[in-house]
């Protein structure tokens, strides 16, 4: 696909930085965030890596070049790093060619080392559009499709991924009436993931859990977190989650009811699970996302809720928390593909409803429909309706 | 200040966007990442905000505007919000004018939706340059500086910080023993962090704690990760941790050991403690950092563990894990001014140590001297050592 892609835009080279690049080129997440994968047009790959970075998460099959960084000599490691790839480039007959990669860096997963942005330096795009004398060459958005297409070692990458979740996800079930506050329910969720580090294959993992409950839960369609407020009974809680392990994501939602639910609350969870039932049964290869979201839709509003659903129905999602490219919107112009990953996400929410109830699964479209990732339960007690064909 | 530096560059605006600019500027940590800041040269600031922001987190004493970003109707958000920042600077005569911002975006705090970054277009810094004829305007660093000058209100935003960063600190000493894995620890820690959300002033309260203990120790100036490794007696146990509340943030470093403390483990530690007692010695405005790294560098090399302190002594933060800015290092040219909050952070690491052991304090330089921000216990068994003056 990437040969495929250099030959017909004519690049001498590839180049890819970002933590979920890496991890969607190479299965391997950066600890430090600034690892550089140089993808030549001969296809002998180096990745270039700081002196730093831990031996025991580096890829295997990749040729793996160290570069000082992180040593105390007051030298730039950047320009010893920029030098190695055009030296690289040079050898191979290639530096008078041109290389592409994503230029805009408005995003990104982070890194092992998730508290801030890997430290990459801010004319980081500049000196790499100078490692060739060709200069930087636009693919059109090419580059980013490879978003769309998750390989079978990406699916395995996120079913493990999502094993991580479901745990997550049964103790919001078991502790959601437990007396806690928002933010004291989102860490035990976390905490559960957390402690799944060194269990069996499992390097990395870590969840970002936001909850809102009873009143806070109507504007779980604007925005999500969690705050001080106790949870008590007859509430809707709503449980926002994001998931990584070793660089593959989950993205999660699911509502619960503190005992009994109230009559308003069961036909909002049944337009919404219904809403999900009939987009699911959209998903197949060539389907309009527009048509997925108006699916959804349509079940919302024919049970009254029409003007609760404010938001888009899904995302693409799997490198990151919301991987780039097409949403499944009214207005998406995009076609779903064999093995893109989505969330489908109805909720509605309203302070006139007395709360916001949302949930949301992610799906790998495959040649013959979809399947569920996160097969964890989903109604509003922690049981199951389970779609699948 | 602001003002002082828009005169001298002669510029008609200043503009502000990463979570951490929003911080530093109006104590405001947003949620969505996405909040635009316009400081005209007369000096009424316009807050462009998210539709979706909640209004409980906006800053009082500046003008609020908002811009319609969540709204499903098919419409780019960001061109509505780049014609209204146009507009402002049209009615206010300043649109001939240049704007400065600071441009390089290798690096950003995360806001309080920290599993991915915020979702700012590729193309943002692109456009703002364009919202004045003039275009942008390089002001030479000056504006990273403001980075390095910590008002009485990020003091007191800091001293929050670090009120609940004791909290992991001690949770941290009281449960190194307990037999827990390094990540069941570290997400104990991070509990402890999470469930202070919405006691007395903590709106948004989050830690990346790392913890590595015995052979593991050894790897801490290096790189900081936990893993599934069981802590057990006789142990070097390092926690490396940061923690944001409310948007400022706290570098911090304990090392314990389980049980009783080994000659050398003691030894290591004196040499440690001693090198930052020495640092502490040279901390005032004025002072150059390369004598203050010296200071501390003096005693570890004396102590015979010269060549296992490989990293630099220190860095500037508080609006960031890593602020921008001046490092204390060998090399280093910069000099310590009254305001500025800097990591202090000796360590020796090795194999042939049998570990590595860090203690690391966030220290506020004032007129007369320095102030440690960082007050919890740090010697090998959660006790203290003083340096106050």
């Amino acid at each position: 696909m990437v040969g495929e892609l250099m030959r017909r835009n004519g690049l001498a080279a590839l180049l890819f930085w970002r933590p979920d690049e890496l991890v969607m080129m190479l299965g391997y997440m950066p600890l430090w965030g600034v690892s550089v994968l140089l993808y030549p047009a001969d296809g002998e790959a180096v990745l270039f890596v700081p002196e730093l970075e831990p031996e025991d998460i580096l890829p295997k099959g990749v040729t793996v070049k160290r570069y000082p960084w992180g040593v105390l000599d007051g030298n730039d490691p950047w320009e010893v790093l920029y030098s190695a790839i055009k030296e690289e480039l040079f050898k191979r007959g290639l530096v008078d060619g041109a290389v592409s990669f994503i230029r805009s860096i408005g995003g990104s997963a982070p890194c092992r080392m998730s508290g801030e942005q890997p430290p990459l330096p801010g004319d980081l795009v500049q000196r790499l559009e100078g490692v060739c004398a060709g200069g930087w060459r636009d693919t059109g958005g090419e580059l980013l499709r490879l978003y769309d297409q998750k390989t079978p070692a990406d699916i395995a990458g996120l079913e493990k991924t999502h094993r991580v979740a479901a745990r997550a996800v049964e103790v919001f079930y078991r502790e959601v009436g437990g007396g806690h506050t928002e933010a004291m329910l989102a860490a035990l969720i976390e905490m559960a993931v957390q402690e799944t580090i060194g269990r069996g294959d499992v390097g990395f993992a870590r969840a970002w859990p936001m909850v809102q409950s009873g009143p806070h839960s109507a504007d779980a369609g604007r925005f999500n977190r969690s705050t001080g407020k106790v949870i008590v009974r007859g509430e809707l809680v709503v449980l926002e989650m994001g998931v990584c392990v070793d660089g593959y994501w989950a993205d999660i939602t699911r509502t619960a009811v503190v005992g009994d639910a109230m009559n308003r609350q069961q036909r909002m969870y049944e337009a919404v699970a219904g809403a999900q039932k009939a987009a699911f049964a959209c998903l197949r290869p060539g389907a309009l996302m527009r048509d997925v979201d108006s699916a959804a839709r349509s079940v919302i509003s024919a049970a009254g809720f029409g003007s609760f659903f404010p938001h888009a129905l899904g995302h693409q999602t799997g490198f990151r928390y919301h991987d780039p490219g097409d949403i499944l919107s009214p207005y998406s112009t995009g076609t779903l593909r064999e093995g893109m990953v989505i969330t489908v996400e109805p909720g509605v929410y309203g302070e006139a409803l007395g709360g916001g109830l949302r949930i949301e699964d992610n799906v790998l479209i495959t040649a013959g429909g979809y399947r569920i990732l996160s097969g964890s339960p989903r109604d509003l007690k922690g049981g199951n309706h389970v779609y699948e064909k």
